[in-house]
């Protein structure tokens, strides 16, 4: 007979599924915000056993419910890349453009011309000039509308002075969507491996683990400035293979997400070099968001158009977002996948896939060809969209280098610099005292150590233990966007934390004679 | 060693997927339309084995080509549901509000008063209230904004008369995802098997497919106007329990797709005891685009309320969709599933699924809140969106009957009445020699029809063998989408082309004395 619905009949892989980000502490944080409504089943009774949860929404709701009962007055999220939650504002010129093509009826009436600049008017008409009948409301082609993957293509090959080809650009919905596809295609089993990054964003593991394959780690090089090393590929390739896992692809992220790091040109040329010689394929979560002056970003593509590598040598998929940088445009759900060489018929596989959801977002889809064609000199609104994507950048330069100066200051604390995503990832040394302290309460140390701190300070962290780490080492992973006027009180509340936390947990020095 | 990418090393589930209307000749259609650039390999040299595909192609080249050079000067998509890709406008008031929440700041000019009506003004500004920041350009709540979803709770509760409640709603990006979500939720093996009805559209199988679940078909009675029938359910779970299979829920598309019939409430009454007996979980696939005056309808929700079921009596899905009916918003991506009678446990399980695609778009979010809370007597937009509104669905009527009374008046063909969706299904009762002369074609006989309708007159249908029907029948399925000044063009088309294949095949009658 059938079998009614509960956790010990739905799909094992998704049971197994962890989604450390947004699963657990983060994202419930969030919630409670909005789970304000007395009635209905709280988010509280439904995490009973979970206790980092329960402490946010607890505090949360005495945030609000007696303001000043608190050390601190709001909860501060550091643990999740959503630039526009934390007050970043939108590229002024990308909005006006969707708002166009939200409503084109605006293009034919007088005020439009006060209230919207000339060229986002005139790439709103061409933008739809490419849509047949101009229209936002339709579906398009799954792969995105042709028009647009043209822009991107154009923006693409502006970009790595070598062409790229509109055929080759699946618009999905953001990053994300297009790494579930990829996952989708390539894992027919627990012995299909994927070569990923540690420490990650847990993207890639969950996405592993709901298509039932092997996420095969490596360890990115700490005390290198988190660095990849291809010895350390090697070994891990060498040991996927004694256990019987093909590695199908390996994983980069660039700049590294969650250590912010950016890829010598050198090391990109290694990597390409390992994938070429191992037969990988590359995908390579590549989002151009530096924010430092002194390195330069240079795709995964045109770095095999460098080493003379021809669409037939290495396949090749680029993932892109509309979520990151300067943009930050999250919600918008943009992006688009940039796939070379693979067959024709796996290409259609990865159409079909693309099919089955139909087609991506119009106004993401916009987004993404907006980000790769930005206004340009001699455009009305390029003055305000370089002060605005500058001083975004700038701005994000100089909040990450307080932060770093921060942990570096505190007892125990090591950080790497970041050159570009939006996290630090500083390394803690747990006094032994703490590491027993935790062990008592059931947790991981740096996930302790991060609940103490949300408890004593509103500042949410995500541990490392939720990313990945060298067995034996604790992290803590902090975004750098909260806006500029929180960080001094950010800072100034961490270190007197720390303080406490050190002088509760210090391990006592003992004079021996 | 590491193996290169190719077919035969990809997901099987993946391979063996089918999606008929957006992977065949419908899409290729469309794709055919922008790959017109010359150089880069052609859709065509992809397809080489697929003639429907290049059937279109070359038509469509042809025209561009050539013009005049073809008995049609347009290819008419009647394939696929995509209503503004035909010329439907999009409802004004939806657009208003979507072009102020992409660009706020418009809410602060003097121009925008006289630009947008008064309500559209003060939705945008509710709306962005409900938004932490006011802003669209960051992820949401994975299951969506709180704020809408009380919108969307409060639409769905004045809709039954019974309460709906904002943490049962589950945001996505479109219906599709949220049953992709729910099959990879539920799907553990090939012994999984999901009751579904033939015809279909191919979304759910495709979704099966995808999970690795068996797709267990129920034929709905096209003698009786496709409805569904109990014994027909019984029928085939009995059968399906004989294989070993497991069947985990019963997917009810009301009003139908591809059928367009709508359930009556006794038919919604059996549909629900039988899953009670039974222990399925109901799917109800129920988007409310009924264009007939005498038929009203009714969620799977209210139904079972009125049987006097509660929360924890039966499990049931409703999936909505902003991509249907008189919005049919296909490109903007929204949609909700509204889940209740699933224990806790289970619920943060599909929240997690939904955390690992981060959250759906946000202009697709305010879409679907807003076309559950359209503009209500006394508002500003009340009397403009109402006649938007009545005037596509008055048109669809009479498209819809104009086309039934066409397909009833060819030779062979059989056409039930469709009350609501898009689409008719009409029945072919092809000769002999026609099936004989698609056999010798490789094709199936309602594919045969479907390519030669085509060639002669740029119709698009699609085959009733992607649907699924009653075998040794043979249906195609014919959107009522194109605008009616084409209608009567496309109905002369149809009979001229019917009757001249009707000459070429007919079975000769032999006098038999």
């Amino acid at each position: 007979m059938a079998t009614s619905v509960n956790v010990e009949n739905l799909n094992p892989k998704v049971l197994k599924c962890q989604y450390a980000l947004r699963g657990e502490i983060a994202i419930h944080a969030q919630r409670s915000l909005q789970f304000s409504s007395p009635g209905g089943q709280s988010s509280a009774e439904k995490h009973e056993d979970e206790d980092q949860e329960l402490t946010v929404e607890r505090l949360q709701q005495q945030l609000q419910a007696e303001p000043g009962s608190l050390p601190f007055d709001e909860i501060l999220y550091c643990n999740i890349g959503n630039p526009h939650s934390h007050g970043q504002q939108p590229v002024t010129f990308f909005r006006e453009v969707l708002a166009l093509c939200n409503h084109p009826c605006l293009l034919d009436k007088d005020e439009t011309k006060s209230l919207f600049s000339a060229d986002a008017i005139l790439g709103a008409r061409q933008i739809l000039a490419t849509i047949p009948g101009g229209a936002t409301g339709a579906y398009s082609d799954s792969q995105g509308i042709k028009g647009l993957r043209d822009a991107i293509a154009s923006g693409i090959t502006s970009r790595d002075g070598f062409p790229a080809n509109a055929d080759d650009i699946f618009l999905t919905g953001g990053a994300s969507l297009g790494v579930h596809m990829i996952m989708q295609l390539l894992i027919r089993n627990e012995k299909d491996g994927i070569l990923c990054p540690v420490p990650q964003y847990p993207l890639y593991s969950a996405s592993i683990a709901l298509h039932g394959g092997a996420l095969v780690p490596y360890y990115l090089n700490e005390s290198k400035g988190w660095a990849m090393e291809i010895s350390e590929l090697k070994k891990q390739l060498k040991d996927a293979h004694s256990k019987g896992i093909d590695i199908r692809a390996l994983v980069v992220i660039n700049p590294g997400n969650s250590t912010g790091q950016v890829l010598s040109e050198d090391n990109q040329y290694a990597i390409v070099k390992f994938c070429k010689t191992e037969g990988l394929i590359l995908l390579a979560d590549e989002v151009n968001n530096i924010f430092v002056d002194n390195v330069k970003f240079s795709s995964f593509k045109k770095i095999i158009r460098l080493m003379g590598y021809s669409e037939d040598d290495l396949p090749l998929i680029s993932f892109q977002s509309a979520s990151k940088g300067s943009y930050g445009e999250c919600g918008k759900r943009g992006g688009y996948m940039e796939i070379t060489g693979f067959s024709a018929p796996v290409r259609e596989q990865i159409y079909k896939i693309a099919s089955v959801n139909l087609c991506s977002n119009i106004s993401g889809q916009i987004l993404a060809s907006l980000v790769m064609n930005p206004p340009k000199p001699g455009d009305e609104s390029y003055a305000s969209y370089k002060a605005e994507k500058d001083g975004i950048l700038q701005s994000l330069a100089r909040r990450a280098k307080a932060l770093e100066a921060a942990f570096n200051n505190l007892e125990g604390f090591t950080c790497n610099q970041a050159e570009g995503a939006m996290y630090l990832f500083p390394r803690i040394h747990l006094p032994q005292k703490a590491i027993e302290a935790a062990k008592a309460a059931k947790k991981a140390p740096d996930a302790f150590y991060a609940l103490r701190l949300l408890e004593s300070t509103g500042i949410v962290v995500v541990p490392g233990s939720g990313f990945g780490q060298v067995p034996g080492t604790w992290h803590i992973r902090c975004s750098i966007l909260p806006q500029e006027d929180k960080i001094p009180a950010l800072i100034y509340n961490l270190k007197a934390f720390h303080e406490a936390f050190m002088a509760k947990y210090r391990d006592q020095i003992v004079d021996t004679v």
